[in-house]
């Protein structure tokens, strides 16, 4: 093989890796802005400002639900972002791994609409919380599996310094 | 041409088609994300613990279904990227021959509301099978496009060894 | 200015056009999957095989303005991805352009779902039709702009042979 | 660390950014097309054409309540593609700062649809301009955060002849 086709055979690789990363940010930015949808404009049955006031105050448990389930997001998305900044390498188990991670994700709008409607419920809350949890457990095979020094899909792994 | 205007060319080539195989990802990204909002937040009449978990567990083929579109989505997204990490060049019928596979592919969220919501009735799982051959079909049209020794999309196809 | 950070400067020249063209085929493809959305599940009174495919047959119309759409969509997308294959620069009327091109592009979802709904009446057609030709006025804005001779937006307008 | 070591983890470092940028992207192009999402499509009693056009007619306002969303969206979007023009790195806090961003964009789908709705209303226009407000507040933060000589997240900050 020459040393440009090698060359390409590296790039190729490299972009295949970032294929995976960005196709995971476009779920995680949909699943971050499919939360608004839930929140519905009310129905007032006379457009008057206090109306509208009051209807908007009794919507204050969904706008709660909203900023936890997007900051909750948000912070898996950043922990992502952390994660794979290590990565330089991928196989099909990776692939299928960061695929259950998003599965969980895709999972949180359902469950922030059930939270925002029905959380004075406990069982709401289990839910609501068991989901995340499966997301960070998600996260955490995501982790064990990059960060085994068996494999190499890490820069680090790489470095006789650090393994 | 000068030798750096040729690189430029390379690289926007190259740029071209990632581009193509970025828009299929968000195509994807999307189909796999909109499942969830077919699931939706079931309507008590009282909001009590038991009336809830009953709610949702007469919602199980709905998950079930969920859980299933999202695996063969998750499963076609693999198999393109496996497939587009040899590609190495694109011409006008790719990309035709891509939208023909993400039109099946943006069909299933419809066909698995559907089933979820029928599953029991035979026309629809035939409805839904159907619907999944059609990627596969679709798939197989890319794979024989792209793998065609005649034409130079792939990396391997530059390769003497290989042909 | 040293000749690295020349390179620098450069590269990121080349990310941000690559930004405006990524973020076209974000809306793009959220665009064409949206239309699967406007094609509901029929509620049936009675659960039976006929009754199903006699509602999914009424549904036609539907169907036929789906494909019609991501037709309409995907050619428009081709296009584009043509079109910005030459570009290798950006400017502010550039970028406000191609937002006017999306924004009709963005339309698309609900013409095409009036155009399923009361698609037998003349004036759904003309509506249909005008917001179509005002993506395609849009994308010839585009090209007459970055085609101008006098711009230096392309590849070829730097090559003193095609120019 | 060797040479070809260290070009691996500046390409990563510049990937790394390049995600940012394009997670960000994708949270705007999904908001700018939901939008479209609240203008519903007319239930008429009758399919006439008069009474199609009256429907319409009415719904003057939310078409006019879309355009300018769009118009808001699209600008905070040609804004932020200006400034992470020169931006050169990352840090935690600006994944924090730009996800702050990103938030007070999601919210608009909602507003505007609040707004479509209940345009007349004072109450309304006070929270659609105060949520316009916050995206630009957040879009300002940025700037700050990003400009600030003493962090070296520019380009320019690392040339000596513009600090």
């Amino acid at each position: 093989m020459s040393h440009q086709h090698q060359d390409l055979f590296e790039n190729r690789k490299q972009f295949q890796l970032e294929r995976l990363i960005l196709f995971s940010d476009a779920v995680f930015a949909i699943a971050i802005t499919l939360l608004v949808i839930e929140i519905k404009v009310p129905e007032l049955h006379e457009p008057v400002g206090n109306a509208l006031k009051e209807a908007l105050s009794h919507k204050f448990p969904e706008f709660f639900g909203f900023v936890l389930s997007f900051a909750v997001i948000g912070q898996f998305w950043v922990q992502h972002h952390r994660l794979f900044g290590y990565v330089n390498n991928y196989d099909n188990k990776l692939l299928w791994l960061n695929l259950h991670m998003l599965f969980w994700t895709v999972l949180v709008p359902f469950s922030s609409s059930l939270n925002s409607r029905y959380g004075n419920m406990d069982t709401v809350w289990m839910w609501y919380r068991s989901r995340i949890c499966m997301i960070a457990l998600a996260m955490y095979f995501l982790w064990r599996y990059i960060g085994h020094p068996k494999r190499t899909l890490t820069l680090m792994a790489e470095d006789p310094l650090l393994t």
